[in-house]
């Protein structure tokens, strides 16, 4: 099944070009959607913060029954923590040593903060135990395991011994994570790579049963394969993108077209070249993540036709087909993203909109808090 | 001539990852060896800013001989005045309305600051006009041309006719510019990029005169062309990239390979996979810029062989070819960019190096500074 069209979104007058735009009405929907379908599974939801980098979005996600939220990063999970939010998950394999260590420890010395880190090698657990040497309280952990996306975490069979290891150095292994990203390949991909995680998740905690570690939680997630993960033996799942929406996720199915709740406002600034426009929002506003099922380095939902094919730092050249409509020189238009969590790594703040109104501008507060 | 390799960056002990760091050496040689070039052909350089995006490095490019800077956008443009720079000309043909109208007129209000405008339609240069109206200053604008680059600028023989409608609103047309971005095609076509830009400035020119406007300047510029097209008719040249320099820059021949003073340090945190490592840099770090001349995301000099192939926002996946050395779990690498003006939009300050240790961490003004 084709998606329909995004559809555009509307934009306040007089925005200030480039601007990250944001509609909450579309965020809480989205929110309460994704709840829905968890809670209607029973299993937890714990939204991944890198999409939005925003305490005040992921205070709106808690506020829906999110269970706590995941980070990628030490900095995300330093601001997230200190804009109030205790129960973070670094679903990471992090190298703790150093100013990292240091950054982690600090925070992790808060008896109210719930936070659970990841770990995908006897070493990097190792470091994780050194980091807590001075300190009386045990960290809980939790294993990657790879179902079949081939980054980061161990073969699910290993993960036994790996997970006993990492007991035996004194860590509190609490369970096993695992991400889908191979989802992201197509269309065509996102139900094997559900299939793939909750396989994953089910031998990993066999092995780690057979070493006598009971798996409390077991964590999948991706949003392309949210839904078809949130069964048993899986307790939690961890999508961040489906919050926003984007083009990607359009394409894979992760969200319907009207779940689209942001898009980059861009001034047409030349029409000196037949057959195309050039936009304010280039490589440094959308980035250049493409994806060989999506035309473009965005869309403008308004012309659907127009092709955004070349960027460079501060230009967007979009080519008009002929006998097409063309957005005029001076019009303001908004871009659909190809892929939101590097788009919103690139902005300040964003125009929080509902019904085309701008009702605040909030920061992106873990922006660039890439480690 | 295929270029040497890149010699890898050397980088200061415990550092926290991802890091942007720049050798300031290297960066004074790059600075000293272009202003040589320019200093012989005679011909003014004013390096483009939207590199570095910072106050300390555009005072230092000035104090090397540099006659003043170019910004892309009108927040890079209040940065650099606020930092005390007073000669800029935002090469970019600005829409001048609203808030960005407002923005620009608060810095041009100084009377300290020399601030030229491009654009590229009578459309736009009315907006120029407008912002322009209670002011008793006349603003100096820059028409654009398009030497064949085809993003924007009008054609070189409408010069005339463009310039002498703008100068009939009221603007001062003080001369051409263009962009020979389509250098950045392949190393074989900078020379004919070169070759293009001087044409259509001396064509532009004459058109210009031919309506009895002198054009006082005659600005081209990107780093591929920058020695080919420091001859007369040309005044001022316009690179940024050279400052810095990354893998594009050595494989169109705009830098030497020793040329690169920047890196970005990345730790191993994941060797589960056999036959790859994976580095806590990702698309949110390096970018997602690639080149079709170049391999990967990025480069590890110190590991030839190593080619970084996926990106996720916060994983760099790197294929290690059997039989070649690999970096070890915890070791932090430097990797060269694909192409340097992006991922330093991506820091909030940089580790300032000499001789591998570091000297400071500037931050990065203008980062984010897009509109």
């Amino acid at each position: 099944v084709t998606p329909g069209p995004i559809p555009p979104l509307r934009l306040p007058a007089g925005l200030d070009t480039p601007a990250l735009v944001i509609d909450l009405d579309v965020v809480e929907a989205n929110a309460a959607r994704m709840q829905a379908a968890m809670d209607t599974a029973g299993v937890a939801l714990r939204p991944h913060a890198k999409t939005h980098k925003s305490v005040m979005l992921a205070r709106l996600q808690l506020n829906a029954g999110a269970r706590g939220i995941t980070v990628g990063t030490t900095g995300e999970a330093e601001v997230m923590f200190r804009g109030g939010i205790n129960d973070i998950f670094i679903a990471y394999p992090l190298w703790a040593v150093g100013s990292k260590a240091d950054r982690l420890w600090d925070i992790l010395d808060d008896v109210e903060l719930r936070l659970r880190v990841g770990f995908d090698s006897i070493e990097g657990a190792r470091r994780l135990r050194e980091m807590m040497s001075s300190s009386a309280r045990t960290l809980e952990v939790m294993l990657e395991v790879d179902p079949g996306n081939h980054r980061t975490g161990v073969p699910p069979e290993r993960a036994g011994e790996i997970a006993a290891g990492a007991q035996a150095l004194g860590l509190e292994v609490v369970g096993a994570f695992s991400h889908g990203g191979h989802s992201y390949a197509g269309p065509d991909k996102t139900a094997g790579a559900a299939a793939d995680e909750l396989g994953a998740l089910t031998t990993a905690a066999a092995a780690m049963r057979a070493e006598g570690i009971e798996p409390r939680v077991l964590s999948a997630g991706s949003t392309p394969t949210a839904l078809g993960i949130a069964r048993a033996p899986v307790t939690e799942v961890r999508p961040g993108t489906y919050l926003l929406g984007d083009r990607t996720q359009v394409a894979l199915g992760g969200s319907p077209p009207h779940g689209v709740a942001v898009a980059v406002a861009a001034t047409v600034v030349s029409t000196s070249m037949p057959g195309q426009v050039v936009i304010d929002a280039g490589a440094k506003s959308l980035t250049k993540d493409i994806q060989p099922y999506l035309r473009g380095f965005g869309s403008l939902p308004a012309y659907p036709a127009a092709v955004i094919e070349r960027l460079s730092d501060y230009h967007g050249v979009v080519r008009i087909p002929e006998g097409t409509r063309a957005p005029e020189l001076g019009e303001v238009v908004a871009v659909a993203p190809n892929h939101v969590c590097p788009v919103v790594d690139l902005f300040d703040r964003f125009v929080a909109t509902r019904a085309g109104e701008t009702v605040g501008d909030p920061p992106v507060d873990a922006r660039g808090r890439s480690g």
